[in-house]
């Protein structure tokens, strides 16, 4: 089968043709690929900030339908649509009781620590699995990880929001635009969102932003500014440069909280600074499975859409030079 | 009146006469000081760190009895027992009225922002005040800020802990002594009370601590293989120097939480090592009068105890000298 | 000045001439009262569910300018456009510091235990006056009772609530209809509107409830067909009889809430039922000075719209009989 | 094998040779019986409250150890001493990814819906285990469902309490002398146990209660005396009987919480007296596999004791009568 690969850090993937997987546990179960979203995290593999395994094929925002299951497989059959959540995990730890899939003691990523989904079809595990009937499966495919990481964040920010509170949304991108769209849905929040590209702001603004904060000038002025000079609630860090984590470190009222998202500096901050306005700085990785199938739901229901561009599995590299130079309105997914 | 008031950032206060305090409204009260504990946070305010107006009475951890009331004031009168607030605030802002007295829009901090306790008499407002009939008035004194900001940094841990999860208190100070006797209370956490004096280990031990650490040697690899690698859920640094910030980042597990309430350093760190481990840094600012409510009524029930040495007011630099070297085992408090 | 004043159970109110209310501590104001709501609970003191002392001014849900001011009074001047919250609170108690407003130990409720807005002027304290510049003073009146009382309702259902999830919302009156909108901001839950009158389904639907149900067929029947037998996750009594609390005990999925807001039945259920499907039953009262708040910034925003009706002060006994027979659209608002 | 089968609701049980359970699916375990609580649930079965399919062997409350396991059991093997959680679950519906194990849509009550543990042996299903290395088999029975159910109605009360609260533990038998331990460990309440067995009353005192109720008295008086006339914040009723719950409902305060665990009488209660005091009525329905795992590490930590008394499987009908009786102190365990 066809694959995008990562054979060497710092270089671009090779379309190979890879060996088909192979089901070794009862759970398992081999997907054939719809749509499989790029993300800043394809870009950190290939620059080596995430210590793999190589070859590897990326790919960690997938649909599909199932090809073949596992005998111990229950609920799915060939052909089935499907979202899949980017991490296997055991069912039995502490944290899977929990529904911390993320915590997972035996945690497998795909695309990270084992293949992914710029193939042809991709092993996973019944644990992983949504249906999807009814969806468009490229449509949806940002939601496995792009929606996923939003609407964690978003969880988080959510319970200090009241009407007349400011949250930033840093970066419009994947996952801002879908940030944008759950913070109207979940809560009363003023949102202002921060771009240095004015395409994005001008989507910001059809999503609902109340405001919209052009980077390229000074936005932790225009910010203070907007907010009658005591700073946002809650600051969402969806690009991750250390410009983006000072400017949120900047912006933040008393008891405000930094959400960091995107991920590429350093946060660095005097604990003096930090017990003065008693700040929280909060990280958020991907989600839980219970949180990929309320987007699957919202999607269902009309109150969620994904922007998203479709590419050929051999234009993955134009779409990872595209992702680094910020020029992506929504999402590209590409169609194995 | 007397008062041990700052006249120069890094001197010694002075003892030195000072203007007894005017009632200007009629929520005011002067309360003539009983016990004023002394605080790493007048070290900071002597050191710089805290721009204040000179000269300054320190002391923001007082108890005493009401002298004088303003004409508004209900439901005290002269020679009523009190602990105060640290903090005067308005009553009327959203912060206010939600409880949440440190985020008040017109805050006043005793001790920092105007005259404090370290003298015969100091002036507050009725919104501060809490009855103490019946104890002991240097006794309680620590209760003002060091066990109200351990009941608030106790109060941020406790959400996630449960039996067989690890809680690491760095320092076994004023404020460390009566978090752990909190997480006792509060939580079924073990306890790993860390600090680099062996007397104050013995009295964690005593006090409930499950594991103690000297962090002369390695606590990083002690915490760890205390909690069989995986770190704590939970550290909480009541020390605050470059070196607890690194080893609470260090020794914090996946989901792991570090609420920082002493300081002095710069927390530092990676956003990529943030979202790895999605990890949450929390500061910690004093409490809330409710907060204070509850530990002067846990004292009353006999489930807290604080350890207090006493001084005069004319000993305020050889308590301020002994804070800064760590030898005070508990709290300082002068008794004007 | 001329009030709308109880003076027997169960007969009409009578306008008469009454005495200007007196300032009789430094924190009193007094109201010019603009918009005063008609509101169930005002008919349940005319019925004598609540023993008051009479004769009584009704009216707790009010608006106005301030007329004058106590000697206390900051922040607050002639001629100033105010929303009034319904209960006059002390501030110093524990509730008041926790901003639970409605547990005020020392709490005055206008319009029930002291005269209400059903006059030309209202005594209340500077504490429940919340700032209205700009709105109009009839059609933000319901706010504060209506739409308080209905905010926290909604509250307490929304930690619950996930898209897939349905809450039936039981009367789409005064309250309900803004429980519908506020469902739609706050939560991602597909609501199930229940009512009688047609042209109240209508307007439900109108302001985005996914589903309708005429409750002269069989609501239980039809709820749990929507919901496809499981029932809903919340169920919001605004109605308050024998009939809508059974139907709202009979509609709830397991682990399923009843929130109670209406009065008038009794609530009956085997304790063996209860436990078998972990049910919770949660009355609601009122709402606090925030609640309040809140709603008013929403209004400012154009988030939330409450539809008025206006009458003159002496159709208030017109006004309560339409009340009863269910055949106002939204709130009756007297303009005294 | 050798069973206490329930032939005819109202009848004893009969000890029979029952046939030995059969592995089914890949996760299934037989567990060889150690310890099988007696619960009044055990009784309200023979009474017929609940309607099972007849015969059936009763005990929900088991420990033991592994005897055979499912071809795709991983973790546990023959002889390994376990605690069993009563129900077993599918671990995919969304309950179960939430870790809400009483939710589950595929849900199997041991001892209820299928064959229980008063016998030789068992069926469950790998999710159900929990390892109970070093600790006595018999004594820690009662944790999977005393334990269970008193764990989670304490972390339901939990989040209110304060110090100087107040907690009305009706009821100091097997779950209430749980329930006490667990208040004392988790919370700073004030408690006050109420029972009409005086030696039950001796016990709460020796385990930490600050208050004692002979309920054979005027308990609501009595409570409220203690209260100060306000009544408690939360009355957890172990008891169930409509006695208990007119109780509960008449000494909470405002925004009281009443807590339904044992059942058997009837929750009567007027809407308009609910709103006025705001209460709340919440069923607890036993508890979840991870708060089944803290009782045990709480166990082995020794911050928890069962009273526990040994019965042979012969004595069930014995210890049954015992129960209904009330002169158990603890909980009694059968030894099949």
């Amino acid at each position: 089968m066809r694959a995008a690969r990562l054979f060497e850090y710092h270089k671009p993937l090779r379309i190979v043709d890879a060996d088909y997987p192979q089901i070794k546990r009862p759970d398992h179960v081999i997907v054939r690929i719809r749509g499989a979203g790029a993300c800043h995290t394809d870009l950190h593999v290939v620059e080596g900030v995430w210590r793999v395994s190589l070859p590897l094929t990326l790919g960690h925002e997938n649909t599909g339908v199932v090809e073949e299951v596992g005998e111990g497989v229950e609920g799915f059959k060939r052909n089935d649509p499907v979202v899949v959540h980017p991490v296997m995990t055991c069912g039995v730890c502490r944290a899977c009781r929990a529904g911390e899939d993320m915590y997972c003691e035996n945690l497998e990523f795909v695309g990270m620590g084992r293949d992914g989904g710029f193939a042809e079809f991709m092993l996973t595990s019944v644990r992983s699995l949504i249906r999807a009937d009814g969806l468009d499966l490229v449509e949806v495919a940002p939601l496995a990880d792009a929606g996923l990481t939003a609407i964690r964040a978003v969880k988080k920010a959510a319970p200090g929001l009241y009407p007349g509170s400011f949250t930033a949304v840093i970066g419009v991108g994947g996952l801002g635009h879908i940030a944008i769209q759950l913070l109207k849905q979940m809560t009363t929040t003023n949102i202002i969102a921060v771009d240095i590209v004015e395409s994005k702001l001008r989507l910001a603004e059809q999503l609902g932003s109340e405001y919209v904060v052009n980077a390229r000038d000074d936005p932790v002025k225009e910010v203070m500014a907007i907010t009658g000079g005591r700073g946002v609630n809650v600051a969402l860090d969806f690009v991750g440069t250390q410009t983006t984590h000072e400017t949120c470190l900047r912006i933040l009222r008393k008891g405000g909280k930094f959400i960091v998202v995107g991920y590429g500096g350093v946060i660095n901050l005097r604990s003096a600074d930090m017990i003065a306005n008693e700040l929280t700085i909060e990280g958020s990785l991907v989600g839980n499975y219970i949180e990929l199938q309320d987007l699957v739901e919202l999607t269902r229901l009309g109150k969620l859409k994904v922007i998203t561009n479709r590419y050929g599995l051999d234009q993955v590299n134009e779409v990872l030079d595209k992702l680094k130079t910020g020029e992506l309105i929504g999402r590209a997914v590409l169609t194995p």
